[in-house]
């Protein structure tokens, strides 16, 4: 069923929705947005703010044009990007950028809670536009030496926002970075990714946690393949993953609620299977819409 | 680091440790042992018991050598390989087998759960010497469609039984086969298998029962490859693990009792994201260990 390796030969567009963007934290996904916005739109100045060492490599690479681990440096950008950690876009957003840019300019980010950022965008000045978005799209080993400008394509781009002038361009840049812009609220935002993302990474990451805290290292070997592949998500980053968890804490505790609930009814009918035969063929069927 | 592509050429055994093979039950394991045992010892008798178009097609394709629906067929074997569910196996080894077989056999399975089986085995007339086996390859994909002589090669194969010649004969068979058998008590079994297999079996298929019902098949669209990759097992038949969880609940209810602890704390903490750095980094070590 695997198609045919196409080379798609995309035409730059010559009309970028921004011809100025900064983009706040060079790691996978940030360095992935220069990546393909870089190839998208040649002429549009990219502009980076991280630690010296990943500016430096950027620079090099021809990835950025300009870059500084100084704030300061988004100033004259008329579309920031907010890819740093979760809770420092949002510090970011209600603190340092009203001070810093004094200019029109639309801001969004991609962060994968977004009710606490748009709070936070609420008491921004009315010069500065913020559409909060969220490109589905991870990996699970972060860092700028994982970014590639084909991260985003195919792939959906949550975008929450009041319909306007700023959100028509967030989506035109989302599009030509291309992913898919799917439009909803704050709250629906939250809610959807802590069962599509955020249960699965808790989950996975305690499962993976048991089994090897009951096992050992040396039983751990008899596994088959199927415990490995459904721990691919293991190895995710501690730190991103406090900072998600705390800015969509409620949201998540309702999700893992919902699996306890069903893993104790699994438990008290392990020896009728009644549940399980239920929950198996729900599995199954649900399993069958997920994109593989 | 993948390894450059060999092609291994085996030199068939001369010399098996059982001329008259037995299989009941040709499905992804049982028709796999018929493949590799084929291969190893192309002079073995192999004779299996399952329905009649399953018979027919592995008969024409010289899999086998003789076959039918009935379980008188194993009469004359040295070996009877048990690859039914777990239910049936044991069922067979209580009442059908005794009556059967009149001759001195070997009697091993290759059920996911060892102590109810080891418990029948117990029961059984002096002749009839039984050793608990289960290799450890699963594949979503169950049926003798599936089967392959390479499923076993390099994979654990565990062996529970009291030191002796029936122990020692299987387990040249089991290596045979290509797989590094380990012996361990049914009791030692029945507790790791609920850990690296059934637990990751039972909280997969549960995750995405409720993140499905959750969220809706639209919704569901937004999730990152990470859900895709994870739920993989989500694909596995309900029948089979019904019977499985039967053979098993204690501890299988034990290995839930675990993770639901463990789900539980980090939903407490999901504002702190301290339990959760803890598990994480805990999940990322135990994962280092696991075999890809």
């Amino acid at each position: 069923m695997t198609e045919p390796l196409q080379i798609h030969r995309r035409e730059p567009d010559p009309n970028p929705p921004f011809t100025r963007v900064a983009i706040v934290g060079l790691g996978l996904i940030g360095g992935s947005v220069a990546l393909a916005a870089r190839r998208q739109w040649p002429t549009v100045l990219l502009i980076a703010v991280d630690r010296k060492d990943v500016i430096e490599r950027a620079t090099v690479a021809h990835t950025i044009d300009v870059g500084a681990d100084d704030i300061g440096m988004i100033a004259d950008a008329d579309l920031i990007v907010l890819a740093a950690p979760v809770s420092e876009n949002e510090r970011l957003l209600a603190d340092e950028i009203p001070e810093i840019v004094t200019r029109e300019v639309t801001i969004t980010d991609v962060g994968s809670a977004k009710r606490h950022i748009a709070a936070a965008a609420r008491r921004l000045p009315q010069r500065l536009a913020f559409v909060g978005g969220h490109p589905m799209a991870g990996a699970v080993s972060p860092g700028f030496e994982h970014a590639h400008a084909d991260l985003f394509t195919g792939k959906p781009w949550i975008l929450c926002a009041e319909p306007g002038e700023a959100l028509t361009r967030v989506r035109r840049f989302a599009s030509g970075l291309g992913a898919n812009p799917v439009e909803m609220s704050a709250e629906e935002h939250d809610r959807v990714v802590a069962f599509v993302s955020h249960l699965p990474q808790l989950a996975i990451s305690a499962l993976m946690d048991v089994v090897g805290t009951n096992t050992g290292a040396e039983r751990l070997g008899l596994a088959g393949p199927g415990l490995s592949d459904s721990t691919r998500l293991a190895g995710s980053p501690p730190e991103m993953w406090k900072d998600i968890s705390r800015a969509n804490a409620d949201q998540i505790r309702g999700a893992l609620d919902a699996l306890i609930d069903a893993l104790r009814k699994l438990r008290d009918d392990a020896d009728r299977g009644e549940v399980l035969e239920r929950v198996f063929r729900s599995a199954q069927e649900w399993k069958s819409h997920l994109r593989s």
